[in-house]
């Protein structure tokens, strides 16, 4: 399998930094104290549309041929890659064809259709969203870009750990969420090309742990049932991730939704920042874990920044 | 009456810069598109304790002889003030003697003993604020800073429009909210002394609208009754700040609880940032007059982000 090297992650960091945002690095002197070590947040919740997602589907899109472009982009997302592959569409100037649940909530409708991204209705099964989407493909003949298990979107993800590491050369430690595992993977292989001796770990909700169970298998083991409201990590692990992770990640840490609010409400409070569930699941997972990071210097990739307000667990 | 001049304000920024948060500027196109004007938000929220009360606060307590520094200083204040000063006094190793009303906040008194400060307690009216206090300076010799009706706190707070307009010296408009006009005169006299012709424009909620009224009225009319979410916002007037923005203040707009509650809303959704009611009024009081800042580069003094997470209006 030839996986991206450093300078195909170089060379995707030039190619779509006009279309996104470099992202701040925080830090909290509160936060440091309660932890027990010296964190360093790479704040994907200021990325554009709202999460690190904007890389991966920006990637992917500005590689394609000029013939692919003309037919234009298709994907089934109910979250925020399907914002983030109509925006990269619209920023190349391409159609992008949205296969979307019948039941997805308006706000991320309105994102795609703001993108002017088409979308397509479906019923809320996997096996609808799946043989809608191959319609769609067949129809316009658009290119499928999935969400994560896919190169090009993991060579995308990965310049976020590049931009991390370009701040910060010496951390200890890069702790991302694991979903799909598009951004664990690509962070994996970014700090094994960087800086070998930083472990990257990965923090994982404990009511969808199907990474954290096939970490220690050795094989895929899905989510047969899922209950957490980290729910941009729910999918179960991709293929291609799990390959990249299996090499190049040292562990993988569980965190309860207790936990998670808790790393949450941190954030807000002390950073002033607003960040969604799953972006706080690293932060959780590390304080639930603090005697394992005491006194080392922390990378945390905070994913995202989409909440429904009128949701939120506080 | 002798107000600080630009050579004070700088020597106040030299000597407070030890102790606070250089706070980014940050910008959002999805808002400027909805405003239809170019918006540079100055986020105080990520300033020391909170809020730009961090400023005036520091100010205050290194401008004190030593004599005055050995005895200690002392306010009466429920809000961000108290928790500014305690925190400034422990950074120059000083006892504060803080009067809180019994019915402050739990959060608020926690953060005051965290910066070692003594709480007073008192009745939750003014009068017995002010007789407490004046027995806690009668008992200590500590001097009294007030929140806003004080020259060095001034001084203090106009260090803020100062890192704005080193940034963009260009700005035609500079927004501030007002309730004891503390940061507005500050910011107005700045404003004032590094370009006359950018105007300055206070937002102030339309159920404490004391400034408003005496801005027109040319003499200070207090509130008798304030309704309004933005806590921060509800004392009267000082006469000090009231003097300057007499003078340099080209209008005060207002902003109701909706329409503040919309410009929240904005700021969390659109920039992920997190804001108190009483910081998002002056982009509320924008909204509300849209066409009168068409096209023109604003600057935005976000003012603080201490909001009870509990108690979110979303």
């Amino acid at each position: 399998m030839n996986f991206p090297t450093l300078s195909d992650i170089r060379a995707a960091h030039e190619r779509i930094q006009p279309f996104i945002h470099r992202t701040p690095v925080l830090t909290s002197t509160a936060i440091n104290e309660i932890a027990g070590c010296e964190i360093f947040f790479k704040c994907e919740n200021f990325q554009k549309v709202g999460a690190f997602k904007a890389r991966g589907a920006a990637n992917a899109v500005l590689k394609l041929s000029p013939e692919q472009k003309a037919k234009g982009v298709a994907t089934h997302s109910s979250g925020n890659h399907a914002a983030a592959l109509a925006r990269a569409a619209s920023v190349a100037g391409i159609p992008s064809y949205i296969v979307m649940p019948s039941n997805a909530p308006e706000i991320k409708k309105k994102a795609v259709k703001g993108y002017g991204g088409e979308i397509i209705e479906c019923e809320p099964t996997q096996k609808d969203r799946e043989t809608t989407l191959e319609a769609v493909v067949e129809r316009t003949g658009a290119t499928f870009i999935p969400p994560f298990d896919y190169l090009d979107v993991i060579e995308g993800q990965a310049t976020c750990a590049l931009e991390l590491l370009e701040e910060l050369p010496d951390l200890d430690v890069v702790i991302a969420p694991v979903g799909g595992g598009g951004l664990l993977a690509g962070t994996a292989l970014t700090v094994h090309y960087l800086n070998p001796k930083t472990q990257v770990i990965a923090g994982e909700p404990t009511g969808a742990d199907d990474a954290f169970r096939s970490f220690r298998e050795g094989a895929i083991i899905p989510n047969t049932t899922t209950q957490t409201m980290a729910d941009g990590l729910l999918t179960t692990l991709g293929k291609l991730p799990f390959a990249i992770i299996q090499k190049h990640v040292e562990d993988i840490l569980l965190a309860t939704d207790p936990e998670i609010v808790e790393a949450m409400r941190l954030v807000y409070e002390r950073m002033k920042v607003v960040i969604e569930p799953s972006g706080a699941v690293p932060l959780a997972a590390l304080l639930a874990n603090k005697e394992r990071f005491s006194g080392r210097k922390v990378g945390i990739i905070i994913s995202g920044g989409n909440v429904d307000l009128g949701k939120l667990p506080f």
